[in-house]
This record gives C-alpha cells, structure tokens and sequence, in this order.
C-alpha cells in the first residue's frame, strides 16, 4: 500500500528560538520511504543527528516571525500489519542490550508501579505476545479513548485515573503494563491512513517472539495504514518538535494521509 | 586524594533471577581507578555491556541460594571538587548532541513540571553555574536531608511535596529544576568518603560553562572524596543493581569509604 | 545554491545479491536536503541503519534480473566552501574521541608509512590548515588527474608510485599525508556541479582549528556546488555501493547535477 | 581456569607525548575479570572512552622522563575454546548490522584482493565454520610462525609474499581469507598462557553459525588460556598502545601469565 503524508507545521517566534523536530520516517522492513520533501521557511541552518533510539533529528534555532515546516513522504507500507498469537516471552537473559532500556521505567510510563496490575490483567494469558494482547484489549475496554482531551502528555498513572484519553495516552499506560510484567515496550508516533480526526498518531510496540510488534488500542481493529517516524521510550523521547525557551504553540498543524502516488507516476518530475 | 571503596551485596535467591549490575567506577578526568576488584559468589558466567550513557553494566543470572557480590576499587580523586562561579549557560543550539537528551523530563525528574518554579527560585542569579549554585543551595535550605527516609526512589515532585528526602530525592529535585531552566543535569551514583551512614551516595551534576560540575545539596560544603560509579538521566537509569522477576532485596549492603592505599605499597602483591 | 542531484544505477543480477547501498545525502550545516527521491525496481524489502561515520546504509538482496535505483535530491548547499588559512593545529589530546580514529592507517591509506614524506612537503607551513593546503597543492602539482585512469580503488603508496589518478586516488594519498603528520583525515564521497565528465565524485576533508574542512586536489581552486553523501576512513567504508557474492557490475551509472529548483516551486505539486 | 595475567611497559619520553592504551580486558561470556591493576607512575589525568569495537581506551599525555605502566589482572577463562565443526555460514542478509564491518577490507587486510585464492583454498569445505578451519590449518602448512620476526605490522599481501611471520601476521592474512569468502573476521589481541617466549598474543576470530569462534594458525590445537584484552578489524585499530608525534619505542615490555590466583585468596586483602 502506498501512502502519502504530510505535516504542516507554523509557529509565530518572538525570541530566536531553538529547536529539535523528529518528523523523519526512515525506511524499515515494514515501510519504504521512495520521496520525501522538508522545507522550513525561511530557510535556516540545521544540524541532523541520529538519536539513541534511531531517531533522525533536526536541530535549529528558528527566528522571530513566521516559521514554517513543511514535511511530505510518499512511503510503501505492509499490506497487513503483522501479528503472532503465541508468540513467546523472551527472557531477560535473552534480550539484546539495546532493548534493555525499554523494560525501566519513564517519565510518562511508571512502570514500576504497575507490576501487580499488569499480573492482574494479564492472568491466564500465554506469556508473551498474548499477554501484550490482552493489555491491549484491557485498554480498549477501560480507558476511553477521546481525541482532543489533552494537550500534554499525561503518564500511565494520570491516564489510570482518569479514565480516558488520547491515542498517547493509551499507550503509555501500554508500555507501562507491558514493562511491570518485564515484556519491553515502546512508544511509537507516526500517521494512520483513515484516522478521524486526522491528526498525528501514537501507538506501541512491545518486544515478544524476538522482535518488535506493534499494538494500537485506539482501534477495535488493527488495518495496515500505518507509518512511523520516531521510536522512544515514551513521549519525552519522541515529541514530533522540542522547543526550548518560552513556550511556543503551533498557530497550524496539519496532517494528512492519502492513498496512492504509484512510483512510476513520480519518474518525470522527478529527476 | 587516594580512597579504597568497596561494596558488598548479598541476596538470597528463590528462582533464577536476570540481574543488571552498575557498580564499577571507570577512569576519567577527576578520578583514576588503580586497582579494581569484582567478585560473584557463586560464579556465574556475565555478559558486560556499556549502556548508552558510558556506564559498564554486567548482566547475568543468579542461581538460587545465596549470592554474593564483592566489589572494591583503590581510586585517585581530585584534592578539591571542581568549581566555576560565573560559568556562563551554553546556549541550547551550542549543547552536544549528546548532551540533549539530558533537558528532557525523566521518569524521576518530570522537569515539564518545575519550569516556573525554578525561575522563580533562581530571580537574580546569573545565568549558568550561578543558577544552580542557587538551587543547590535552595534545596539545602528547603528540603529536610533525611538518610533512611525512603527505600523506592521518589520523583521530584513527591520529593518537593514531602519536603524532605534521601540524597538521591533532592539530586531529583536538583535536576528537575536544572532542566525547568534549560540547563542539562544528569543524577551520578557512587561513593563519598566521610559520609554518615556510610553507604552508597547520590549527588547530580550540570552541563555549564561548556563541562559537567559537580552539586550535592546534602552536604554544607563540597569536599573532595567523591568516587562515581554510575551516570544517568535519573535513578532509572543508573540503579546499582537492577533485577527482573520476582522482587529480591538485599539481606547484606555493606558499604566502605577509606583513604589509603597508595599506590607504590601495591606493589608486591600486584602481579 | 540549490542543486538537484540525481544518480540513476542498474545491475543485471544473476543470483541473489546482498547490497548495502549508500547514496543518501544528510542534511548538516552546509547542506540542506529539501527533497529526495528513492526507488528500487523490483521493489524488495529494506533495512536502513546508521553506520559508524553516520552515514545512511539501506540493506536488500536484490533478485535476479534487471536490477535498478533511482535516487534524486534537491539539495541546499553553500555558497561558498569555507576555508580557514591560519586555523592551528588541533593537539591530539583535545581531539574528540570519535575525531581519533581518523588519525589511524586504514585499507587506502596507509598513512603509518607517509610520516617522513609528509613532514617533507609541509615544512614551513604553519602546523594546521596550511599544512593541509601545502598537501592539497602539492597533489595537484605531483599527481595528474585523470578521470577514468581505474576502476577499483588503490592505495596511497599505489597512487604515489603510479603518479596519476581519479578523484578518489587523490584524495587517499591526501588523507595519507595528513595522517603522516597527526592530522585527522576522512574521505568524502558526493556530488559536484560542473564536474567533467559527469560522475560521482569523492574529496577530502581535514580535521583542523576545531572542525572538518574541504579539500579537494582535483580542482585549481574550490567553488561551490559540493552534495556529501557519505564519509568514511577511506573508500572501503563509503563505497556508494557494496555488493557481496559473485561480483556485478553496474550495466547503468548515470549521474546528473544541476542547478535549480527553488524549493517555492515544489509547493503545489508536494503535497 | 584461573590466569594472573600482567604487563609491564616503560618509555623514556623525550617532549609530552599523547597516548592512547588498551590493555583492559573485559568480562565476557568467555571470561571474567576478578581483579584488575592499572598504574600509571608518574601519575598522569587519564580520559577513558569505549571505542567503536567496545574496547576500554585511555587517553592521557605522558610527560618527559621515564613513564612507565603497569597493568595485572585475574581472570577465569573458560576451561577449552568453544568449536563448531559445522556451524554454518551466515548469510550477508543475516548479518547484525555491527558485524557488517567486519566483511570490508581494512589498512591490513586487503581482502579485497583475497577472494579468488581464498576461495581456492577452501574447496570442498562445508561454508561457514569448516572453510575457517581450512583457512586456519592452510595457515600453519603455509606460513612458518617465526616470533620476533617484524616488528611493524604487516599486510595480508606482505604476509603471503613473505611467507613467514609473527602471530599477527598470520592472523592479518586468515581475516584478509575469511573476509575474501564474505566471512565477516576480526583481529583479537589478548594474552595465551603458556606462549613460548611469553609475550602479548594475538590471533582472530570469525563469524559463524551466529557467533564469533576463536582460531589460532600458531598453535597445533587449540587449549584453553586465552585471555582478550582487544578487538577490531586488524592491528591498526587494536594497537595495545598508540602513540603520537615523534616515534617513542618502549625500553621495557614485560608480559607475564600465570595460573592460580583462586578467588578465595584475595579476600582477606581485597576489602
């Protein structure tokens, strides 16, 4: 399935103002990135780096006024986003290294202390892919999911009391149960073909069977559709733009996902 | 300065349990560790890894039964504890790329929260080392040091409510408002020589005037005799030991600070 | 100055092939990338990693048949290089430690053997930034360019004795020479406008007065119109690609430069 | 098995002389690193960083007058050196992205121009672990094992020339083989109890069934009494020490291995 996205953003800067923005989908095993467009307006230096997790990250100081970024990526995606009932638990001792880091808890996942909840929920499931599972469906069944009823992340503890919340937020109490029964877990953020109201989405991915699988509990169920563009332990890592200094909000966000753009349509303007 | 540090950790073990271990000091700038000892007891084979923040982690499973770990080091510190009054603030788009991650809110450190509060803590302060000298010293005066008072870490916002905490709950408290600031700080677990009760000591240290410097609110005045065993964002990250399964405490946590030992005396014995 | 590259490559592969491919350009501080274009034909799963000099790696195994890759960029550069006579030396012990590999031989560059020849070109050039422009001239007056003169990549000690060679050959006995005298030195493989005859083409850069400059021996003087698109100790680590198994060749290599493309342009058709 | 493994260097250093050791063996699956001793007499500020290989580096300046140093350390090895008759060869798509490295040719391995001799040499063996041991025993009938020989690291090419070499150089031209049959291989520095005349050690390893096997043309068969203190593509990146500016040549290097030094012993004197 070929996607096509888009993310507009405009800030209105009164002090130079630095900035780190993680907007890159980068070509994977389940996605292929063929065209790719990032303009910032006006045009000012950058420096790109990789981050721990992967991530490619662009750092500038925007200057006073208008300042937009403009960001586009025609991306082949699976056609059926993979799963594994039975799946195994993979043991610690098992674990790469650089997974490790997503069993300790963070900033918006407080994982430890959702250990006996996690047990609770997950009783009688097949460790593993099916416990991640049934936290899923848990999710769908308890926390209401509701676009727009945050702006700030919230940590798995605040969205268990509230009760409802964004797509974030569903996720990081995910990542939460997923991490306080030792299974490694991860915030993703990305675009979904379809979402309503289309918007930047969040879901996650835990670590079972010997890889990463991704989990959404904002669906009933899960449709290809998915890109990615950052990986992180939860939202402190992998906010689609950190702003430093006096806070700065976006005066437009706009996204959008669409079918289509065939890769030989592109070949005659494209080189 | 010479010291000899030594750690002794025991636990009794009912099911093979993965532990991550993080205790071993490594030679820097301020510090050279001369002789290193590392014992398990049952020996048991481990895989060590460096993490993402430089820390040597050991990893390996523990039998059931009692197991032992014996960890001692002979270490040069620095006569006197580095200081730079008037160190400037590096403006974030200055900051290696490494050192970034360090302004981000962190599962103990939810910085997101302590912007306001830290500015108005350090009104008047010049900006940089002179801010957190500010806070350093408001920690003191605000927040009760109490050894003992807490076995699970704490966040900075338990710990300023509580008003009172650990070394370790007021490095939180210290970091968060470092961060409130745009000033990166990280948490640095080890060993400080004099320290009653003796045991492992917590402190934290921020990115000004271009380096790392040292801050600790639990002590009147910064002496030297501080010997780092572990970096990190917060204590998730830098916990001496890290064990997954079911919860195993230590039945022994034996802690030694001496001076002495130098290093032409090691001779004989040494090879 | 904006410049739209493109590099057009085809295989006629007769088993399956492993490729890792590097052909994509990073956005840094003198380069911008607006716009990228990426197609494999057949389509085949790919894996993107970030290697150790940074650089964007994409892995496949390409099928038997015709096999190609369309990869297109409108890229942002400078508009002048920038150049610093009199930029001094950089002591080895305040080198960054990832900056200290590039001091050290590697496969085309057997820079433990140009130490005396080295010293003998530059004296009396001011350590630093001179010395590096001693070398760069001394290329260009003792070694003939000649587009063509080999396919597979040869040595510093062979290029020397042979006296003439591609851009490639030039830059290894370059980076030799630097290294000789405790300059770091990286190869840089890339694009530039207005080269004759067209083709990818690869420079060097010097690791003097705290950070990496251009030379480029192949040129009488250095304009602007450079495109990076990778970098490494020499031409082992930045082949544009690497293939394994029974050798292929590319039955196509077609690479185009040319300037335009304002990024206003773009907008109607980009998202 | 228990080895006490120790080493003794000593310059007469003429103007302040930059350096970069690495002596430090780390713990691993195949051994663990009780005791450890690291001296530097004079005392000098020390700057320690894990390199790309994962190999602990120190980077200080040794002032004029003697400097010497002084490493020791007790180690458990394993009691025979893991074989894999069989174990196949891991297909290039398989690979771990950091064991790619590995494949490409390197200052002394010029694999590059080993494919077609390699590939004669391991006729008819089974790929993956028996073409390694072909490789390995083709060695010791080809190339006379000659200590003292050379002084300066040789090439794969120099090495097959020449026909006789010290142990590095026989382990240079089995990597330049394995690699040139797309066997991804390493150059291990370390200590061999027992080495006749004692002195530091090297030999290689190669990748596969999923793994890094060791082998050693030097010896007639393998026994245990290995001990690793570096790793990397050939002796340009695991030099035990590098050394820049004017050339200084060690006027003492004394390498000592010995068994014993059970674990029980050192506690009286270790806490």
């Amino acid at each position: 399935m070929w996607l096509r996205t888009c993310c507009d953003l405009a800030f209105d800067i009164g002090v130079p103002t630095p900035f780190v923005l993680m907007l890159r989908p980068r070509s994977g095993a389940q996605q292929w990135v063929a065209r790719e467009e990032y303009r910032l307006t006006p045009y000012v230096p950058v420096h790109e780096f990789t981050d721990g997790f992967g991530n490619l990250c662009q750092r500038f100081v925007a200057p006073p006024g208008r300042f937009s970024v403009h960001t586009a990526a025609e991306v082949k995606t699976a056609d059926s986003i993979d799963r594994a009932p039975g799946a195994p638990f993979v043991e610690i001792q098992q674990l790469p290294d650089d997974v490790l880091g997503y069993l300790l808890p963070s900033r918006y996942c407080e994982s430890d202390r959702f250990g006996a909840m996690a047990t609770e929920i997950v009783a009688g499931a097949a460790p593993g892919y099916d416990q991640v599972a049934t936290i899923e469906n848990w999710l769908r069944n308890s926390i209401r999911f509701l676009p727009g009823s945050s702006d700030q992340p919230l940590s798995a503890s605040e969205v268990e009391a509230r009760g409802f919340g964004v797509c974030r937020d569903l996720a990081h109490l995910g990542i939460a149960l997923c991490r306080g029964i030792s299974i490694p877990a991860r915030l993703v953020v990305g675009y979904l073909h379809g979402l309503e109201p289309m918007d930047l989405h969040a879901w996650f991915e835990a670590y079972v069977g010997g890889r990463w699988y991704a989990f959404d509990a904002t669906r009933s169920e899960l449709h290809a559709g998915y890109v990615s563009t950052g990986y992180g332990r939860d939202a402190a890592d992998v906010a689609i733009y950190t702003q430093f200094g006096p806070p700065v909000y976006p005066v437009l966000q706009k996204v959008e996902v669409r079918r289509g753009a065939a890769p030989q349509e592109t070949t005659s303007n494209g080189s």
